[in-house]
Protein backbone atom coordinates (compact mmCIF):
# COMPACT_ATOMS: atom_id res chain seq x y z
CA UNK A 1 0.00 0.00 0.00
CA UNK A 2 1.52 3.28 -1.30
CA UNK A 3 2.06 5.72 1.46
CA UNK A 4 0.07 8.66 1.07
CA UNK A 5 0.80 10.47 4.38
CA UNK A 6 2.56 13.72 4.69
CA UNK A 7 4.55 15.46 7.60
CA UNK A 8 3.20 18.28 9.19
CA UNK A 9 4.21 21.63 8.54
CA UNK A 10 5.71 23.86 10.75
CA UNK A 11 6.69 27.40 11.05
CA UNK A 12 10.45 26.60 10.14
CA UNK A 13 9.65 23.98 7.92
CA UNK A 14 7.77 26.42 5.20
CA UNK A 15 9.85 28.02 3.45
CA UNK A 16 10.20 31.86 3.31
CA UNK A 17 10.08 31.80 -0.72
CA UNK A 18 9.61 29.61 -3.39
CA UNK A 19 6.91 27.73 -1.38
CA UNK A 20 5.69 26.13 -4.26
CA UNK A 21 9.18 24.28 -4.21
CA UNK A 22 8.45 22.58 -0.89
CA UNK A 23 6.52 19.48 -0.15
CA UNK A 24 6.34 17.46 2.76
CA UNK A 25 4.68 13.65 1.58
CA UNK A 26 6.56 10.64 3.01
CA UNK A 27 6.94 9.28 -0.23
CA UNK A 28 9.14 12.77 -1.64
CA UNK A 29 10.81 13.03 1.63
CA UNK A 30 11.79 9.72 2.05
CA UNK A 31 12.90 9.13 -1.90
CA UNK A 32 15.92 11.92 -1.51
CA UNK A 33 16.95 10.01 1.54
CA UNK A 34 16.86 6.93 0.53
CA UNK A 35 18.98 8.57 -3.01
CA UNK A 36 21.56 9.57 -0.68
CA UNK A 37 24.22 8.53 1.77
CA UNK A 38 25.89 12.08 3.00
CA UNK A 39 24.17 14.41 4.86
CA UNK A 40 25.40 18.05 6.43
CA UNK A 41 24.75 17.82 10.19
CA UNK A 42 24.64 21.21 11.66
CA UNK A 43 24.52 21.56 15.46
CA UNK A 44 25.45 24.60 17.91
CA UNK A 45 28.50 24.23 20.41
CA UNK A 46 29.15 27.42 22.30
CA UNK A 47 26.64 29.68 20.58
CA UNK A 48 27.93 28.90 17.00
CA UNK A 49 26.97 27.03 14.13
CA UNK A 50 29.18 23.83 13.33
CA UNK A 51 27.81 21.64 10.43
CA UNK A 52 30.06 18.69 9.17
CA UNK A 53 29.35 16.23 6.02
CA UNK A 54 28.57 12.62 7.66
CA UNK A 55 26.76 9.36 6.67
CA UNK A 56 23.52 8.53 7.49
CA UNK A 57 20.42 5.57 7.24
CA UNK A 58 17.24 5.96 7.15
CA UNK A 59 15.12 3.56 8.61
CA UNK A 60 11.23 3.83 8.38
CA UNK A 61 10.64 7.19 10.54
CA UNK A 62 13.70 7.38 11.84
CA UNK A 63 17.51 8.97 10.71
CA UNK A 64 20.88 7.37 12.04
CA UNK A 65 24.37 8.54 11.94
CA UNK A 66 27.09 7.66 13.94
CA UNK A 67 30.18 8.20 14.55
CA UNK A 68 33.74 7.22 17.36
CA UNK A 69 32.43 7.84 21.04
CA UNK A 70 35.14 10.65 20.87
CA UNK A 71 33.26 12.51 17.88
CA UNK A 72 32.11 16.45 19.10
CA UNK A 73 28.29 16.02 17.97
CA UNK A 74 28.09 12.09 19.24
CA UNK A 75 29.55 13.04 22.65
CA UNK A 76 27.68 16.36 22.89
CA UNK A 77 24.33 13.95 22.05
CA UNK A 78 25.39 12.16 24.92
CA UNK A 79 25.87 14.60 27.53
CA UNK A 80 22.70 16.59 27.05
CA UNK A 81 19.69 15.71 28.15
CA UNK A 82 16.98 14.90 26.29
CA UNK A 83 19.79 14.66 23.49
CA UNK A 84 21.71 17.05 20.44
CA UNK A 85 19.11 19.88 18.45
CA UNK A 86 20.17 19.15 15.33
CA UNK A 87 19.59 20.36 11.54
CA UNK A 88 20.52 17.21 8.94
CA UNK A 89 20.45 18.12 5.22
CA UNK A 90 20.66 16.13 2.20
CA UNK A 91 20.74 17.78 -1.45
CA UNK A 92 20.92 16.62 -4.78
CA UNK A 93 22.08 18.53 -7.79
CA UNK A 94 20.51 17.39 -10.70
CA UNK A 95 21.31 20.54 -13.25
CA UNK A 96 22.69 23.70 -13.70
CA UNK A 97 20.01 26.35 -15.13
CA UNK A 98 21.51 28.76 -17.76
CA UNK A 99 19.20 31.51 -17.87
CA UNK A 100 19.23 34.62 -20.47
CA UNK A 101 19.56 37.27 -17.69
CA UNK A 102 22.47 36.58 -14.73
CA UNK A 103 19.40 37.17 -12.41
CA UNK A 104 17.73 33.89 -13.03
CA UNK A 105 20.57 31.42 -13.01
CA UNK A 106 19.71 28.67 -10.64
CA UNK A 107 20.12 24.92 -9.71
CA UNK A 108 17.72 22.21 -10.20
CA UNK A 109 18.12 20.01 -7.14
CA UNK A 110 16.44 18.20 -4.57
CA UNK A 111 16.94 18.55 -0.53
CA UNK A 112 15.81 17.30 3.20
CA UNK A 113 16.36 19.63 6.11
CA UNK A 114 15.09 17.76 9.17
CA UNK A 115 14.86 19.53 12.39
CA UNK A 116 14.59 17.82 15.88
CA UNK A 117 16.47 16.17 18.38
CA UNK A 118 19.59 13.68 17.80
CA UNK A 119 19.70 11.53 20.91
CA UNK A 120 21.94 7.89 21.47
CA UNK A 121 20.90 4.79 20.84
CA UNK A 122 21.85 2.55 23.79
CA UNK A 123 19.54 -0.65 22.79
CA UNK A 124 21.95 -2.86 21.48
CA UNK A 125 20.10 -4.93 18.81
CA UNK A 126 18.88 -1.01 17.69
CA UNK A 127 22.64 -0.07 17.63
CA UNK A 128 23.36 -3.39 15.56
CA UNK A 129 19.92 -2.48 13.15
CA UNK A 130 21.61 1.00 12.79
CA UNK A 131 24.88 0.10 11.90
CA UNK A 132 24.06 -2.27 9.24
CA UNK A 133 22.08 -0.09 7.69
CA UNK A 134 24.53 2.46 7.60
CA UNK A 135 26.43 0.33 5.71
CA UNK A 136 23.60 -0.62 3.40
CA UNK A 137 22.42 3.06 2.87
CA UNK A 138 25.61 3.30 0.99
CA UNK A 139 25.85 0.20 -1.15
CA UNK A 140 22.48 -2.03 -0.61
CA UNK A 141 23.28 -5.42 0.14
CA UNK A 142 26.80 -4.97 1.60
CA UNK A 143 26.11 -5.57 5.39
CA UNK A 144 25.07 -8.61 4.69
CA UNK A 145 28.53 -9.15 2.60
CA UNK A 146 30.94 -8.20 5.52
CA UNK A 147 32.37 -8.91 9.01
CA UNK A 148 29.76 -7.25 11.49
CA UNK A 149 31.29 -5.29 14.20
CA UNK A 150 33.02 -7.10 17.22
CA UNK A 151 32.35 -5.89 20.82
CA UNK A 152 35.26 -3.55 20.87
CA UNK A 153 34.37 -2.02 17.83
CA UNK A 154 30.82 -1.52 18.94
CA UNK A 155 31.91 -0.07 22.19
CA UNK A 156 33.69 2.23 20.27
CA UNK A 157 31.22 4.07 18.21
CA UNK A 158 28.48 5.80 19.05
CA UNK A 159 25.07 6.00 16.77
CA UNK A 160 22.72 8.88 17.10
CA UNK A 161 18.65 8.37 16.35
CA UNK A 162 16.99 11.38 14.43
CA UNK A 163 13.49 11.18 14.11
CA UNK A 164 11.31 11.95 10.82
CA UNK A 165 9.01 14.60 12.32
CA UNK A 166 9.84 18.16 11.44
CA UNK A 167 10.96 17.65 7.72
CA UNK A 168 10.45 19.33 4.10
CA UNK A 169 11.90 18.75 0.79
CA UNK A 170 12.54 21.47 -1.63
CA UNK A 171 12.46 20.98 -5.39
CA UNK A 172 13.12 22.46 -8.28
CA UNK A 173 12.77 20.85 -11.78
CA UNK A 174 12.68 22.23 -15.24
CA UNK A 175 14.47 25.27 -17.29
CA UNK A 176 15.07 28.30 -16.50
CA UNK A 177 12.69 31.36 -16.38
CA UNK A 178 13.61 34.11 -17.98
CA UNK A 179 11.61 37.35 -18.04
CA UNK A 180 9.51 37.46 -21.43
CA UNK A 181 11.36 40.41 -23.39
CA UNK A 182 14.56 38.21 -22.41
CA UNK A 183 13.88 35.50 -24.17
CA UNK A 184 15.28 36.80 -27.77
CA UNK A 185 18.33 37.87 -26.42
CA UNK A 186 21.30 36.16 -27.80
CA UNK A 187 22.79 34.07 -25.24
CA UNK A 188 22.44 30.06 -24.96
CA UNK A 189 19.86 29.28 -22.28
CA UNK A 190 18.95 25.93 -20.67
CA UNK A 191 19.57 23.43 -18.09
CA UNK A 192 23.02 21.18 -18.35
CA UNK A 193 22.27 17.76 -16.73
CA UNK A 194 24.38 16.82 -13.50
CA UNK A 195 24.38 13.51 -12.39
CA UNK A 196 26.44 11.27 -10.11
CA UNK A 197 28.61 8.59 -11.69
CA UNK A 198 30.25 5.51 -10.28
CA UNK A 199 33.59 4.40 -11.63
CA UNK A 200 35.13 1.42 -12.17
CA UNK A 201 35.95 -0.38 -8.51
CA UNK A 202 39.61 -0.77 -7.63
CA UNK A 203 40.13 -4.05 -5.72
CA UNK A 204 42.30 -3.61 -2.18
CA UNK A 205 45.57 -4.20 -2.28
CA UNK A 206 46.34 -7.81 -1.17
CA UNK A 207 42.83 -8.61 -2.47
CA UNK A 208 42.55 -12.51 -3.17
CA UNK A 209 41.78 -11.95 -6.83
CA UNK A 210 39.55 -15.14 -6.67
CA UNK A 211 37.27 -12.84 -4.81
CA UNK A 212 34.73 -11.26 -7.84
CA UNK A 213 33.14 -7.79 -7.54
CA UNK A 214 29.85 -8.58 -6.29
CA UNK A 215 26.37 -8.29 -8.31
CA UNK A 216 25.51 -5.53 -5.89
CA UNK A 217 28.72 -3.40 -6.45
CA UNK A 218 27.98 -3.57 -10.08
CA UNK A 219 24.12 -3.27 -10.68
CA UNK A 220 23.28 -1.42 -7.10
CA UNK A 221 24.99 1.93 -8.35
CA UNK B 1 54.37 32.25 -7.76
CA UNK B 2 52.48 29.61 -6.02
CA UNK B 3 50.66 30.07 -2.54
CA UNK B 4 52.74 28.40 0.03
CA UNK B 5 50.44 29.64 2.88
CA UNK B 6 48.48 28.20 5.03
CA UNK B 7 45.71 29.35 7.64
CA UNK B 8 45.97 29.68 11.31
CA UNK B 9 44.34 26.15 12.97
CA UNK B 10 42.33 26.92 16.10
CA UNK B 11 40.88 25.36 18.72
CA UNK B 12 37.90 24.37 16.63
CA UNK B 13 39.82 23.86 13.13
CA UNK B 14 41.78 21.03 14.60
CA UNK B 15 39.82 18.00 14.50
CA UNK B 16 38.83 15.23 17.40
CA UNK B 17 39.58 12.54 15.83
CA UNK B 18 41.50 11.74 12.30
CA UNK B 19 43.83 14.31 12.62
CA UNK B 20 46.41 13.39 9.72
CA UNK B 21 43.62 13.67 6.97
CA UNK B 22 42.95 17.84 8.44
CA UNK B 23 45.01 20.44 6.53
CA UNK B 24 45.22 23.72 6.41
CA UNK B 25 47.18 24.61 2.85
CA UNK B 26 45.79 27.85 1.14
CA UNK B 27 46.39 25.91 -2.14
CA UNK B 28 44.77 22.81 -0.55
CA UNK B 29 41.63 24.53 0.62
CA UNK B 30 41.12 27.00 -2.35
CA UNK B 31 41.25 23.62 -4.82
CA UNK B 32 38.52 22.02 -3.06
CA UNK B 33 36.12 25.20 -2.96
CA UNK B 34 37.00 26.72 -6.53
CA UNK B 35 36.16 22.72 -7.78
CA UNK B 36 32.39 23.03 -6.18
CA UNK B 37 29.75 25.74 -6.51
CA UNK B 38 27.11 24.17 -3.46
CA UNK B 39 27.51 24.66 0.11
CA UNK B 40 25.46 23.74 2.89
CA UNK B 41 25.29 27.12 4.98
CA UNK B 42 24.80 26.66 8.75
CA UNK B 43 23.31 29.19 11.23
CA UNK B 44 21.83 29.70 14.39
CA UNK B 45 18.29 30.63 14.78
CA UNK B 46 16.02 31.10 18.02
CA UNK B 47 18.95 29.07 19.38
CA UNK B 48 18.78 26.27 16.89
CA UNK B 49 20.91 24.75 14.28
CA UNK B 50 19.25 25.64 10.61
CA UNK B 51 21.63 24.34 7.62
CA UNK B 52 20.50 25.16 4.51
CA UNK B 53 22.26 24.08 1.12
CA UNK B 54 22.73 27.51 -1.08
CA UNK B 55 25.72 28.47 -4.28
CA UNK B 56 28.78 30.17 -3.38
CA UNK B 57 31.81 32.17 -4.98
CA UNK B 58 35.65 32.28 -3.92
CA UNK B 59 37.19 35.25 -4.56
CA UNK B 60 40.70 35.38 -3.11
CA UNK B 61 40.54 34.82 1.02
CA UNK B 62 36.65 35.60 0.59
CA UNK B 63 33.60 33.75 0.09
CA UNK B 64 30.17 34.92 -1.44
CA UNK B 65 26.74 33.88 -0.94
CA UNK B 66 23.60 35.32 -2.42
CA UNK B 67 19.95 35.00 -2.27
CA UNK B 68 16.77 37.24 -2.25
CA UNK B 69 16.31 40.07 0.44
CA UNK B 70 13.37 38.66 1.91
CA UNK B 71 15.41 34.70 3.11
CA UNK B 72 16.13 34.29 6.63
CA UNK B 73 19.59 33.90 6.44
CA UNK B 74 20.16 36.78 4.31
CA UNK B 75 17.66 38.82 6.40
CA UNK B 76 19.10 37.81 9.86
CA UNK B 77 22.62 38.97 8.64
CA UNK B 78 21.48 42.44 7.56
CA UNK B 79 20.08 42.83 10.77
CA UNK B 80 22.89 41.25 13.02
CA UNK B 81 25.63 43.54 14.07
CA UNK B 82 28.52 42.84 12.60
CA UNK B 83 26.92 40.07 10.59
CA UNK B 84 25.54 36.57 11.12
CA UNK B 85 27.56 33.68 12.74
CA UNK B 86 27.86 31.13 9.81
CA UNK B 87 29.99 27.92 9.06
CA UNK B 88 29.86 26.88 5.36
CA UNK B 89 30.91 23.56 4.45
CA UNK B 90 32.01 22.17 1.14
CA UNK B 91 31.81 18.46 0.65
CA UNK B 92 32.97 16.29 -2.50
CA UNK B 93 32.64 12.62 -2.77
CA UNK B 94 35.34 10.75 -4.29
CA UNK B 95 35.09 7.13 -3.36
CA UNK B 96 32.99 4.05 -1.59
CA UNK B 97 35.25 2.54 0.78
CA UNK B 98 34.28 -0.96 1.19
CA UNK B 99 36.09 -2.87 3.97
CA UNK B 100 36.28 -6.37 4.52
CA UNK B 101 34.93 -5.28 8.27
CA UNK B 102 31.47 -3.42 8.56
CA UNK B 103 33.34 -1.16 11.30
CA UNK B 104 36.19 0.22 8.58
CA UNK B 105 33.87 1.10 6.01
CA UNK B 106 34.51 4.85 5.01
CA UNK B 107 34.07 7.39 2.06
CA UNK B 108 36.88 8.96 0.25
CA UNK B 109 35.90 13.13 0.46
CA UNK B 110 37.22 16.12 0.56
CA UNK B 111 35.67 18.65 3.00
CA UNK B 112 36.34 22.59 3.67
CA UNK B 113 34.41 23.79 6.64
CA UNK B 114 34.91 27.56 7.18
CA UNK B 115 33.76 29.37 10.58
CA UNK B 116 33.18 33.15 10.51
CA UNK B 117 30.65 36.09 10.31
CA UNK B 118 28.76 37.08 7.23
CA UNK B 119 28.07 40.62 6.95
CA UNK B 120 26.07 41.63 4.31
CA UNK B 121 27.87 43.87 0.65
CA UNK B 122 26.80 47.06 0.59
CA UNK B 123 29.41 48.62 -1.74
CA UNK B 124 27.92 48.68 -5.24
CA UNK B 125 31.44 47.26 -7.22
CA UNK B 126 32.05 44.99 -4.52
CA UNK B 127 28.30 43.76 -4.91
CA UNK B 128 28.34 42.91 -8.88
CA UNK B 129 31.45 41.61 -8.66
CA UNK B 130 30.43 38.97 -6.29
CA UNK B 131 27.08 38.09 -8.52
CA UNK B 132 29.38 37.71 -11.47
CA UNK B 133 32.13 35.01 -9.54
CA UNK B 134 28.37 33.81 -8.27
CA UNK B 135 27.85 32.66 -12.07
CA UNK B 136 31.08 31.92 -13.08
CA UNK B 137 32.05 29.78 -10.23
CA UNK B 138 28.87 27.54 -11.53
CA UNK B 139 29.87 27.70 -15.15
CA UNK B 140 33.02 29.21 -15.83
CA UNK B 141 33.08 32.04 -18.16
CA UNK B 142 28.99 32.67 -18.43
CA UNK B 143 28.80 35.72 -16.49
CA UNK B 144 30.23 37.69 -19.65
CA UNK B 145 27.60 36.09 -21.74
CA UNK B 146 24.53 36.93 -19.76
CA UNK B 147 22.21 39.96 -19.51
CA UNK B 148 23.79 41.42 -16.38
CA UNK B 149 21.60 42.43 -13.48
CA UNK B 150 19.73 45.91 -13.41
CA UNK B 151 18.31 48.06 -10.78
CA UNK B 152 15.38 45.98 -9.42
CA UNK B 153 17.31 42.78 -9.81
CA UNK B 154 20.13 44.12 -7.75
CA UNK B 155 17.95 45.46 -5.78
CA UNK B 156 16.03 42.25 -4.89
CA UNK B 157 19.51 40.36 -4.16
CA UNK B 158 21.22 40.41 -0.88
CA UNK B 159 25.05 39.12 -0.65
CA UNK B 160 26.93 38.18 2.24
CA UNK B 161 30.81 38.10 2.46
CA UNK B 162 32.48 35.38 4.60
CA UNK B 163 36.39 36.35 4.95
CA UNK B 164 38.46 32.94 5.10
CA UNK B 165 39.77 33.21 7.89
CA UNK B 166 39.22 30.40 10.13
CA UNK B 167 39.26 27.65 7.48
CA UNK B 168 40.00 23.93 7.39
CA UNK B 169 40.43 20.75 5.19
CA UNK B 170 39.82 17.39 5.75
CA UNK B 171 40.80 14.67 2.45
CA UNK B 172 40.35 10.86 2.75
CA UNK B 173 42.12 8.79 -0.03
CA UNK B 174 43.30 5.52 -0.61
CA UNK B 175 42.12 1.96 0.11
CA UNK B 176 40.17 0.80 2.91
CA UNK B 177 42.37 0.33 6.18
CA UNK B 178 41.25 -3.20 7.32
CA UNK B 179 42.75 -5.31 10.64
CA UNK B 180 45.49 -7.09 9.36
CA UNK B 181 43.44 -10.53 10.72
CA UNK B 182 40.12 -9.52 8.71
CA UNK B 183 42.32 -9.27 5.08
CA UNK B 184 41.92 -12.82 4.00
CA UNK B 185 38.51 -12.73 4.93
CA UNK B 186 36.40 -13.82 1.56
CA UNK B 187 34.31 -10.40 0.94
CA UNK B 188 35.47 -8.19 -1.81
CA UNK B 189 37.43 -4.75 -0.57
CA UNK B 190 38.49 -2.11 -2.55
CA UNK B 191 36.89 1.45 -3.33
CA UNK B 192 34.26 2.11 -5.86
CA UNK B 193 35.12 5.71 -7.60
CA UNK B 194 32.45 8.66 -7.17
CA UNK B 195 32.12 11.71 -9.56
CA UNK B 196 30.51 14.26 -10.55
CA UNK B 197 28.65 13.62 -14.55
CA UNK B 198 27.06 16.46 -16.44
CA UNK B 199 24.89 15.22 -19.38
CA UNK B 200 23.89 17.10 -22.81
CA UNK B 201 22.85 20.50 -22.54
CA UNK B 202 19.29 20.62 -22.86
CA UNK B 203 18.11 23.98 -24.90
CA UNK B 204 15.22 26.06 -22.89
CA UNK B 205 12.10 26.09 -24.64
CA UNK B 206 11.86 28.78 -27.63
CA UNK B 207 15.17 28.99 -27.86
CA UNK B 208 16.50 30.24 -31.46
CA UNK B 209 18.17 27.07 -32.60
CA UNK B 210 20.95 29.38 -34.00
CA UNK B 211 22.42 30.05 -30.71
CA UNK B 212 24.79 27.32 -30.26
CA UNK B 213 26.16 25.55 -27.28
CA UNK B 214 28.89 27.90 -25.39
CA UNK B 215 32.34 26.31 -25.78
CA UNK B 216 32.33 27.46 -22.14
CA UNK B 217 29.66 24.75 -21.41
CA UNK B 218 31.17 21.83 -23.56
CA UNK B 219 34.73 22.37 -22.03
CA UNK B 220 34.34 23.40 -18.52
CA UNK B 221 32.74 20.50 -17.46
Amino acid sequence: MPDTAAYESTERTVPTRNRERAAYDHAVVHAILDEGYVCHLGFVRDGAPVVLPTLYARVGRRLYVHGSTGSRPLRMAGEADPGLQVCLTVTHVDGLVLARSAFHHSINYRSVVVHGTARQVTEQAERAAALDALVDQVVPGRAQDSRPADAKELAATAVLRLDLEEVSAKVRTGGPNDDPEDESLPYWSGVLPVSRAYGTPVPAEGLDPSVGVPDYLTAAR
